[in-house]
C-alpha cells in the first residue's frame, strides 16, 4: 500500500450557482464538485472537508479543504488537473502537502471574511450577484463606531442564526473593519471562528447604524444583553466572501 | 401628438450571454433587450442606437445609448422603470434629456475602453468570465514602450478585423496606458473612434511584446507598413470593457 498524503487545498469559488458548500440531497454543492474532480484524477473515493461551510450565494477567495489520497501526483499537476477537471466557477488556487492529521476545519485558528456593498443610485449588471446594493445615505463614522465595539472576545449569540446550537457562542472578533473605494464599501471580519449567519448578520445591523434606526450603543447593548438571534437581519448573502483562513 | 422627446442613456452591461449589442437573427442581444424594455414602459414602438457595437462577450460599463419617444415619465421614473424591466446583466446608470437630434454613435467624440489582463498560475472562478488569464513572466516596460508608439493619429489598418472596410483607418489614440493593481494588468485607451476588434488586435499584440517575441519597434513598423489585419492576434473578449464615450 502507498502511503497516504494529506492535501491542503485554497480554493475560490463562485457561490451564485451553488446550494453552498456543504453536500446536500438537492442542488449542486461546491464539496460535491471538488470531490468529483479529486476522484476523477486520483481514480479513488475521496472525502474534501473544509475549513467554512459557506451559505447558498456566498463566494470564497480563500476557502481551505483538505483530502487524504494515495495518489503520488507532484503538487502542480494535482492543480492543473483539479482546474481542468472543476467547473469554471471552481478553481484550486494553490495546493500544498501537508502533516499527515491536518484538518481544514478544526485546526483553523483564524478566519476572514469581507461583505461587499456597491452605493450608488442604479443597480448593477457586473456586479449584481456579488455585492449587496445599497442606496441612500449612509453614517460611515457611526458604522465604524459600531464595529469598534464589536472588537474583542464576546458572546455573539445575538448575531447568529436561531436554531443552531453549539457549545459556545463565544468568539474573538480581532478584526471588524470598514473601507471605501470608488462607489464600493467592504467590511472586513477576522475572528477565531464565526457563527452561522454571524457575519452577515454583524453586516445587516451595522446597516441600521448607517441608517441611523440604531446607533453604536444600541450595538453595544445588544451584545451585552441581545438574546439569541435578535441582532440583524441577515445581510444577503451574495455580498459575502471568505477572503483566508489561518493555521 | 405630444413632443417628442430624446433620451441618452449610460447602460452597464455583462456581456457574457449576449451575442453583442447589436440586434441579430439568432442570439440574446443587448441592443433588443433594450428595446423590449423601453416599448414596454413607454407602451409605443423604439429603436436603440448605440455609440458602439460592442462583440459578443464584451463587457459594457458607460455604453451610451439613445432613443425617441412621445412619452412624458420623468427621469428618475424612466431609469427605474427600465431597470425593473431590463434583466439582470443589463442596467441603466444614467438617463438624461438631450438635444432633439442627438445621436449616440454620430455625435461621440471619444472612446475609452479598457482591457483586463488576470496575472497568476491558477485559474479564477469568479474572474474567468471578466478578465483575459494570462501566467507567465510579463515585461511591462516592453509593454509600456510599445503602448507609446501607438499613440497619436495614425491609420490603424495593421489593428482591425479583416473584412470590414470603412472610409478610412485613421484614428486619434490619445490614451493608451498599462496599470497594475495587485495581480491585475489594466490597459485603457482613449480614442476619437476604434476599428472593428482595433483594441482587442492591440491587446493581443502588445501581449506579444511583453512575452518578448515582438519588440516595441516591431510594433511601430507593423503601424507604419503593416497590411490590412496583420497585427495581432486579438484578444478574447471577455477581458474588454467599454468605459465611457464622450460628447
Amino acid at each position: 500500500m502507498r502511503p497516504l498524503r494529506t492535501i491542503k487545498l485554497t480554493l475560490e469559488y463562485d457561490g451564485t450557482h451553488f446550494v453552498g458548500w456543504q453536500r446536500q440531497a438537492h442542488g449542486r454543492s461546491v464539496q460535491a464538485d471538488v470531490e468529483r474532480a479529486v476522484e476523477a484524477l486520483t481514480q479513488a473515493p475521496a472525502r474534501v472537508v473544509a475549513a467554512g461551510r459557506t451559505d447558498a450565494g456566498v463566494h470564497a477567495l480563500g476557502q481551505v479543504a483538505h483530502f487524504r489520497t494515495e495518489s503520488t501526483l507532484p503538487i502542480d499537476r494535482l492543480i492543473a488537473g483539479l482546474n481542468a477537471l472543476l467547473p469554471r466557477d471552481v478553481s484550486v488556487r494553490a495546493a500544498a502537502d501537508v502533516y499527515p492529521d491536518f484538518h481544514a476545519r478544526r485546526d483553523a485558528r483564524f478566519r476572514v471574511y469581507r461583505y461587499a456593498i456597491l452605493r450608488r443610485p442604479a443597480p448593477s449588471a457586473l456586479l449584481g450577484p456579488y455585492t449587496h446594493h445599497v442606496f441612500g445615505p449612509l453614517d460611515l463614522d457611526a458604522m465604524r463606531a459600531a464595529l469598534a465595539r464589536l472588537v474583542g472576545t464576546h458572546d455573539f449569540r445575538a448575531f447568529r442564526a436561531l436554531g443552531t446550537p453549539t457549545k459556545t457562542s463565544r468568539c474573538a472578533l480581532l478584526l471588524a473593519e470598514l473601507t471605501e473605494r470608488e462607489d464600493l464599501l467592504f467590511l472586513t471580519f477576522g475572528a477565531d471562528r464565526f457563527l452561522r449567519h454571524m457575519a452577515r448578520m454583524i453586516v445587516g445591523t451595522v446597516l441600521r447604524v448607517g441608517r441611523g434606526t440604531l446607533t453604536p450603543q444600541d450595538v453595544a447593548a445588544l451584545l451585552e444583553h441581545g438574546g439569541d438571534g435578535v441582532g440583524g437581519p441577515a445581510a444577503p448573502p451574495h455580498g459575502l466572501y471568505l477572503i483566508a483562513v489561518g493555521y
